[in-house]
């Protein structure tokens, strides 16, 4: 099934659920009225919205609505917690080797995370606010999974059963912001404002077999002011499954209802898929030329994020976003 | 007015006022079922709960119950962002100088600040789940305030008027993971587990002039073990006031009413008063003999942290924990 939430309603919205075409949705208010609610009382709001996904689709339901993703908010307007891992070598390797620093021998073996701020996150067709250019404001287009409750200490074997929701994310980043906060050594603060989640979360079954070993295995196409600017392989390279980042998340911590843990920006060994990212493609400019040429994004520059199945269809519907002025 | 969430009810727990010598209380389901709601709906409840404070206190409520501090859970039992700042620099310096580090210039200019797990907050009297003594195990004695929806680049002055409540917090530590995970450059993960609120949160007009320049002039007590740890004076040698601190936060992002912003360790240049964390007693026998005497906390060893006022009565109640394995 595909879950989204409308701005409607109060700070969480109202969650629906979505047709497999993403054209039409049903409210989903009588069975848990937020996307939060719905997943803190999973084992028995599941089965339910499964039964009115299969009604939607199936075309039995009377009080369908076409689908408007303008009037959508976030999936979670609001989350208690977003773990956003690195597992992506190739982005470590080139974001590190732009600033002439060394992937060390543990990132191959241990997972790169951060604490994420998930206390808001834009809708996926909201405008992102940035004080200044300055900033130098990038996209990261990455997947995200979202999971029931997870124990503390939950092995990896047992962390993939608790994988329940796939979505999208734009982690939106000011990278001149991160060398003086990385120097600091306490992580993002300011050079991570709040990111975007995907129109819709689905559930691993709506992804067949593109699911497997906790990996999605599908490319990722991020678009810059309407133009291809890479689609990597979300399936190769992945240092570290979702099953592998949801148990490092859960390490210390048990992990409530709702929490969800990024795969970092997808990239490929493969220099001829494109990046996700601005950064990366900057730094080969670097390499390559001694100086970036691609700037980062201005007020006004549109980011597309979207994932096709192999039929071409939308499976999590469009991130799209502009970048423009704050106040 | 004091705010309390008893664990019976849902999550998010039940909200209640509790009087100001914190003997009884009385619920507040009538005006916001949990704090989080009292917290989205600020300017409309805040008056009622204080209303029913007023009640509470002139011993003019029927409904009232004996407070009992063990079915107290958190205050917010989950919370959607805490950012914790690093505000008194004479931790920092001990913190550093036991590693070999220097401070930088920067950091007395420009707060320490990290994004830290929201998503669970331990009970004021609930046991301190560790998988292992190895991890080494120590509290952090902090002051926390928390905001109303504050917008993005907030100014330090306004950001002053968006401080709703104050309390305390222990800040659970596992040091022997920081190491690794400053290494690593992507902030505190594993090292930093679930905290513990106070049992109650406050208003800062039950501070009265303790509370001024967004500072709190009381000193904060540890107890390790039943015996006094320290008692440094809160007031002294904050670098970073909670408004500045809380414009840190909100620098590239709005916070969302129910946003933690915390103080850091509790630390006096004068060490007489002793310190808010066994970190910084062991820095100070490693600079006097080369090595600590006082190991990290073990199995069984319990930590209570509390501020009185100048009559010794307790205004937040006692965080009073025991450390004990996991699973």
């Amino acid at each position: 099934m595909k879950l989204a939430s409308l701005k409607a309603g109060g700070r969480d919205g109202s969650l629906v659920v979505v047709d497999r075409a993403l054209q039409n949705y049903v409210s989903a208010a009588g069975i848990a009225p937020t996307l939060q609610q719905a997943m803190d009382d999973w084992p028995n709001a599941a089965p339910r919205l499964n039964a009115l996904s299969e009604k939607l689709n199936a075309g039995e339901c009377a009080e369908t609505r076409r689908l408007d993703f303008a009037a959508l908010a976030s999936p979670f307007p609001r989350a208690y917690e977003f773990m956003d891992g690195s597992a992506y070598l190739p982005h470590v390797e080139r974001v590190r080797r732009a600033r002439g620093a060394e992937v060390p021998e543990s990132f191959y073996e241990d997972p790169l995370m951060y604490q994420a701020t998930s206390a808001g996150f834009l809708g996926p067709r909201d405008e992102v606010p940035v004080s200044s250019e300055e900033y130098g404001i990038d996209f990261e287009a990455e997947i995200v999974v979202v999971t029931d409750d997870v124990p503390m200490a939950v092995s990896e074997m047992a962390a993939a059963e608790h994988i329940q929701l796939v979505g999208l994310v734009n982690d939106v980043s000011l990278r001149n912001l991160i060398p003086p906060e990385l120097a600091k050594g306490f992580g993002f603060v300011h050079s991570k404002p709040r990111s975007a989640l995907s129109p819709v979360l689905v559930t691993p079954d709506e992804l067949g077999d593109h699911w497997r070993d906790s990996t999605l295995h599908l490319p990722l196409q991020s678009w810059l002011n309407g133009k291809l600017f890479g689609e990597p392989e979300a399936g190769v390279d992945m240092q570290f499954n979702f099953a592998q980042l949801v148990a490092h998340a859960a390490k210390t911590r048990p992990l409530v209802a709702g929490t969800i843990v990024g795969s970092g920006t997808i990239a490929n060994q493969d220099e001829s898929l494109g990046a996700s990212c601005l950064a990366e493609r900057r730094m080969l400019e670097i390499i390559a030329d001694g100086k970036p040429r691609t700037p980062f994004m201005s007020f006004g520059d549109t980011i597309r994020i979207e994932m096709l199945d192999r039929q071409g269809q939308s499976i999590f519907g469009a991130i799209e976003q502009m970048v423009v002025p704050y106040g």
